[in-house]
């Protein structure tokens, strides 16, 4: 084979997936290998280097056929390639994308995991043929990413799309407090782990009735099973969620002013469902020039990451 | 004289605003033309161009000297240079970079005037030696721009940066119905007429005393001075505006991760002690990573539209 190649990696505390794609974003190849997190991570960059190279031998590539390397790592990165700081691989401040680079002798760029899913999303998933889109990770915490004009927004301090942070609670005492130390943070609802809380909440202390109470052990999925077929408890609780994502979907609007806005993550398996109900609630906060902005489920899954480091390396990317 | 120039446009709806300057920024010379929005201000544009015209002849410049034109207007303008609509000026949906640079011979770019505004403040005033900056500008309204690596975030339907219009106020009838239509913007409390509606309703309403009780027309000004003096309701109205303000740019700080959030328009007359005010309540609400984003007056005045429409066709701009 002698066409371009490029190389997405998303790097995970459990594990790093790796993915060879073409120019045009086609997946010819994936897997993955286990991220060793021991000696404070100093491994990690040298294994992906070797499954690399093990790679372009294995399936007869030439390094000039490699446009580059794109990574996704679980913290902050600054649009240098400078890592802040990464509690779950070990990892202090260095430039990740140059040591990665050092180690292969292919150009690598580097970007946080949440925004590089994002990208993903909009070259081949839910926002695909889309330049400026917000993605929302619905997950055990609430990630984000901004994507403009293509880009990702990286930010100052690597920290642009944590919308999970953004202070969005007037009933700030609903879960407590949340892990970043502060109260309010739309993550404490919109998430896996806020819509159980909430329902655990109203079921266990104010005894609401209806399919989750008897529950030991209260899921986001349940609830959103539940509300589906029309549980009452569970519908507050996914109005009220959406309500909150919703408007804080209407500041964030009116701040980048995107094309399309993408749901994933896992609470995002509800489907049409939960896209319907936040839109529902956007529409009814967001100023009028803006209501029109489309929503859309991501399609990707898991593959978001490596899709989107390798698009920021794809230097013929059909966009 | 034989060194490139460039024209910073900023169009108003009395008043057109025009200013010559050099590549690193330095305003040669300004001037204002009144706004013909007389037969849906289809005599703006060739009224700017003859005023450009005149002045190169006046000053013997020869029109290849010149990189170009920048304007900015008060509506939506997409990245293109299509307004989409200008009530002040009768305009409907166009191509004004386009009509400009035809009637001129000379590259022109068009963005919002509050966007503009930003990139002049990060080119020559509060923001200088910055590349990411979010600004606000509280005036009669609350407008606000974005620029992201030294360029303007104009966003999918030119309305990025309106965060004027984003949700925030949890005790939504404070103020009343926005200018919008909607209830709860930010604009209805930060701003020259929140600030006074608000004391106004605290004053008459609810009786509270000190400096501006017998007051029969509160102006911003007015509350700002006795805040600054001590008096208790003034600084209550304060501390209210600045606590939904510094909780909405908690939010926009969460999304875009800007170096400098710039205060501008005339409210921010009241200098330093407004800056603080706003920065204590952003404190207290941004998430741990952005709590270190500078604050800053801007500096430019009325001039930053003329600034910032330059920037944008400064070709060798000193950034």
């Amino acid at each position: 084979m002698k066409e371009e190649v490029c190389f997405g990696v998303d790097i995970g505390g459990t594990s790093v997936k790796i993915g060879i794609f073409s120019m045009k974003g086609k997946l010819i190849d994936k897997w993955e290998i286990p991220t060793r997190t021991t000696e404070r991570g100093k491994n990690i960059l040298s294994d992906i280097a070797d499954s690399i190279n093990e790679s372009l031998k294995v399936k007869g590539i030439e390094k000039n056929q490699v446009t580059g390397v794109g990574l996704g790592v679980p913290g902050p990165v600054k649009e240098d390639g400078t890592v802040l700081v990464c509690v779950n691989l070990g990892w202090g401040i260095f430039n990740v994308a140059k040591e990665l680079s050092e180690l292969l002798s292919i150009p690598v760029k580097a970007a946080n995991d949440a925004n590089v899913a994002a990208l993903g999303e909009m070259w081949q998933g839910g926002g695909k043929g889309c330049m400026n889109i917000v993605m929302v990770t619905l997950g055990t915490g609430c990630g984000g990413g901004i994507i403009l004009d293509g880009k990702i927004v990286a930010g100052t301090h690597g920290a642009a799309g944590e919308i999970g942070h953004a202070p969005a609670l007037a009933e700030e005492d609903i879960i407590g407090v949340c892990g970043c130390g502060k109260r309010g943070c739309l993550e404490q609802i919109a998430s896996a782990t806020g819509i159980a809380k909430m329902a655990t909440k109203y079921v266990d202390e104010f005894k609401m009735p209806g399919m989750l109470s008897g529950n030991n052990n209260i899921s986001a999925k349940a609830v959103l099973d539940a509300a589906k077929k029309g549980d009452e408890t569970a519908i507050l609780v996914v109005e009220k969620m959406a309500c909150y994502l919703g408007n804080s979907l209407a500041c964030i609007c009116a701040v980048v002013d995107p094309e399309i806005i993408v749901i994933g993550g896992g609470v995002s398996k509800a489907g049409q469902y939960l896209i319907d109900t936040i839109q529902k609630h956007y529409k009814e906060k967001v100023f009028d020039a803006l209501k029109d902005i489309k929503f859309a489920l991501a399609k990707l899954g898991n593959d978001a990451g490596i899709y989107g480091a390798a698009r920021m390396v794809a230097t013929e990317a059909d966009i």
